[in-house]
């Protein structure tokens, strides 16, 4: 997506190899139009594949995931990080490390929100290792929904995340694939 | 608004005289419609107040800060709440206590995103004790932005924090006002 590369390229800061912030237009400071160009993007993507429930792991997904919900007509759900105690026999739970951050979460989804007939399109913000998003797809099989789709704005194509998605057939659509970010220069793998 | 009151009684579940759960439309399941109606009424309702700046609390306000900042054509930005370290000198953070949660948290706010000539629309999904609301608050305030305006999903009248920020002068929009939750029985205000 043309606009989210620029964007990238005028606003994003590389704080490391590894790590990009775009904290000014989508994960901090939101550029609504943005966010729902990519709503619409996802949506033209996936119309097809019957999707019936949008998932995505709070915070930064879920201006992105609510646009292309918007867009399919669907519900979206957007899987929480355990604070507190919960009630297990209430939630799927998945322990999930965060490769920028360098902490292990738990994210849990109320298993009434997932039902087994669901059509799940996965959807974030970033894939790098693909950590979260495994956690997620752990958490689809569990339910016994199928997930038919990921939706990534940016994918590190540096990290094995997006290609791990790929061998598992999933169908994936990320907006902007980064080849590298050495040296501080942002780099697009297409 | 009336849609938001039907699913609140067809839906919400009391946990305590306190806590109502929207688990299944608002804060962990979301329905895009209904998002998208609430941010029709708060832009309609503040549009003639000059906004510049939508600003909300992660998790549960994003989706709805998001669909209000759409439909006023203005960028919005979400208060994150404080994990890992964080240069000092580059955010706001103010110390914010949870009621529902019984936690306290620093909520931050990259002062770059916050400028002394924006119109600020706050927006989250509950106003209880209203500890969030006044942590945000703190934040424009110390920003030398000006907070032109306050909307919520759902208010609990029971408890101070909407009539708070209304002795303050803050013009506040509420789409459901609880009267009460005793006894397990959900009664508005209006």
């Amino acid at each position: 997506m043309e606009s989210l590369k620029r964007r990238i390229i005028e606003e994003g800061r590389v704080l490391s190899d590894n790590v990009l912030s775009v904290n000014t237009f989508l994960n901090h400071g939101v550029d609504p139009a943005l966010i729902a160009e990519m709503g619409r993007a996802f949506a033209e993507r996936f119309r097809e594949y019957g999707v019936t429930r949008v998932l995505t792991i709070e915070s930064s997904g879920i201006a992105i995931a609510y646009a292309t919900a918007l867009e399919l007509g669907v519900p979206f759900v957007y899987a929480r990080r355990r604070k507190a105690l919960m009630n297990e026999g209430e939630f799927y739970a998945e322990r999930v490390p965060s490769f920028t951050k360098g902490i292990v979460t738990d994210i849990v989804i109320a298993k009434e929100l997932l039902k087994p007939s669901d059509n799940i399109l996965f959807i974030d913000d970033f894939i790098a290792n693909g950590d979260a998003a495994r956690g997620a797809i752990k958490i689809v099989e569990r339910s016994g929904a199928k997930l038919v789709g990921a939706g990534i704005a940016i994918e590190k194509a540096f990290q094995a995340g997006g290609s791990h998605l790929r061998e598992l057939g999933i169908p994936v659509l990320s907006l902007a694939r980064l080849a590298s970010l050495e040296g501080g220069a942002i780099r697009f793998a297409d």
